[in-house]
């Protein structure tokens, strides 16, 4: 049925959008149940994160719909990177608004398809509902992890290395740059939004990292931000210096252009990067993990055992990020 | 930090009203990790369900916070029923409307408490959001049955008997006779409310059904519409006697006193009672898995090679269903 709209109702929106992306899959029983199976690997525990995305929030509302759907099940797969755990499969909750509609709903269902594909899970179940309100996106992913081996923010020491994975700031960037970007070198904002607009959940550079890793958490708060979870989280200081950061050459290149402050990479967020720890003695083997994972990663600075984050220039003075607004420590 | 109004903000709204929650369930780690870690029996699959309740829709803003946190839980630990499952543990998604308030929030938590308690589950994880719109609550429930053992919609085979728990209606009636609350007997009135506002989740019948049921569904859209998501899951029609339909005094009374029509006891929702099937020579067994679990049964029916599914009244009359407004099939 639909409503003269051309849009199904419930039942013919899960049949024609839903229920695609769980074929294949024997637990989903079709999205036709009350509740789905999964297996959970022998000596492993299971993993279970859950995330909302608010239209106008969380994405912009202009963002192309099958971005919306990458980026919700991307943040959650995120959180499982985190962990060092492997995903098994997601549910979701969707609350549409009164305005959808069946071009968004089939750009939505291709991008949460892209990213299902690129790491090997599907649809398990979940809950459609009409909203009075913005576009309301709710992912619960659930994988699994080495039994006892999971990575947790809480097992930094002293004197750990600080690393982080990829490159930071390019979301932020994006986001700061938007009204500016006609004026930027196109393929330089191309790859900052794209880096917005498509997180790319690091996975595979989470599970090489049990047994090395001390702490682990991923950059969705912002680098600043999340090393202070991670710390406070560990009970340790740390030391950043900022001339370490990763940055990609379109953010280095646009940051010089509009001269902007570097504290936009380490205050922006959305990176959905992995911050971690380990002992300097791990050095050689994160860095053989981190090419296993082909994933780049680079040494930012060290822990120590005082309760406060610096970040330092190139001849050792503070940069006081509280100046630029940022509020979170 | 609080708003202003003495609200906290996220961080805090998390220490203070969440993390008790989680208390004493090591894998939630204080709600301050990226995700959470929880074990699946061995020999035991994994079950997920996810359910939204968006106020003004599933709930009434006016009913009590504590009854919103309980409904928002036992929805979906019914689902978990309706598999045979008994449950691990829950996320806990909640988008915030600008105008929350600490009582709110107070009540809320402790519906969740009261219900996690009863049922012996822990808050795993979740996410805290703000939403220019209704409050919505997305709640992912998670559980274990035994490997193979689970009941799903489409195992009924002709000639099966159609069971149904507890009584069925009182919810729909509740909301029915809102307007008219003040005219009826106050307990009556009050039993039907609390059936509304406090759903019973049939967790040890569902656990105990295993083995016994070839069906089961639990009865959320309303009798007629989940009997056919059962039957048509399962290529089987039905015949129920609708004086054979368990209802409470309370119902009874108010139906008479109303001059309402029995139709409402079959298409009204939120029951979350558990619809199932099985064979006749199962009764006996059925009956004593009801005993073992507290849990009242009745035979309302009986299953068909056909595919339609109908409503005889004492004399073998057809009571068609589609007069009254419902579309479902």
């Amino acid at each position: 049925m639909t409503d003269g709209t051309g849009r199904p109702d419930e039942f013919g929106f899960i049949a024609t959008y839903l229920a695609p992306l769980a074929e294949g899959c024997e637990g989903a029983l079709g999205l036709k149940d009350d509740a789905a199976l999964f297996s959970v690997p022998p000596g492993q525990s299971a993993v279970v994160t859950s995330d909302a995305l608010i239209a106008g929030t969380h994405f912009r509302i202009t963002d192309p719909a099958d971005s919306q759907g990458a980026k919700a099940l991307g943040v959650n797969l995120s959180d499982l990177a985190s962990m060092g755990a492997t995903p098994l499969g997601y549910t979701l909750i969707l609350a549409l608004p009164p305005d959808w509609t069946t071009d968004w709903a089939q750009g939505f269902t291709a991008g949460l398809a892209e990213y299902q594909d690129r790491y090997g899970i599907k649809l398990l179940g979940g809950d459609t509902v009409a909203i009075d309100g913005p576009l309301t996106i709710g992912v619960t992913a659930i994988g699994s992890v080495p039994g006892g081996g999971q990575l947790t923010r809480s097992g930094a020491a002293a004197g750990d290395d600080v690393w982080v994975s990829g490159t930071i700031g390019d979301a932020a960037l994006a986001l700061a740059l938007s009204d500016r970007a006609g004026r930027l070198d196109a393929p330089d904002y191309a790859h900052l939004l794209t880096r917005f607009e498509r997180p790319q959940p690091r996975l595979a550079l989470g599970r090489n990292l049990i047994g090395l890793a001390s702490a682990a958490i991923d950059v969705s708060d912002g680098l600043a931000a999340d090393l202070g979870h991670l710390g406070r989280a560990s009970g340790i200081g740390a030391v950043i210096n900022v001339e370490s950061l990763p940055l990609s050459g379109a953010a280095r290149r646009c940051i010089e252009k509009e001269e902007l402050s570097a504290e936009i990479v380490l205050n922006g967020g959305d990176d959905y990067e992995l911050l971690f720890t380990a002992p300097p003695q791990s050095s050689g083997a994160i860095l053989a993990a981190a090419e296993k994972s082909e994933c780049a990663v680079s040494r930012i600075g060290n822990t120590n055992d005082g309760d406060s984050f610096r970040f330092i220039g190139k001849s050792g003075e503070d940069i006081d990020l509280e100046t630029s607004g940022w509020t979170h420590f």
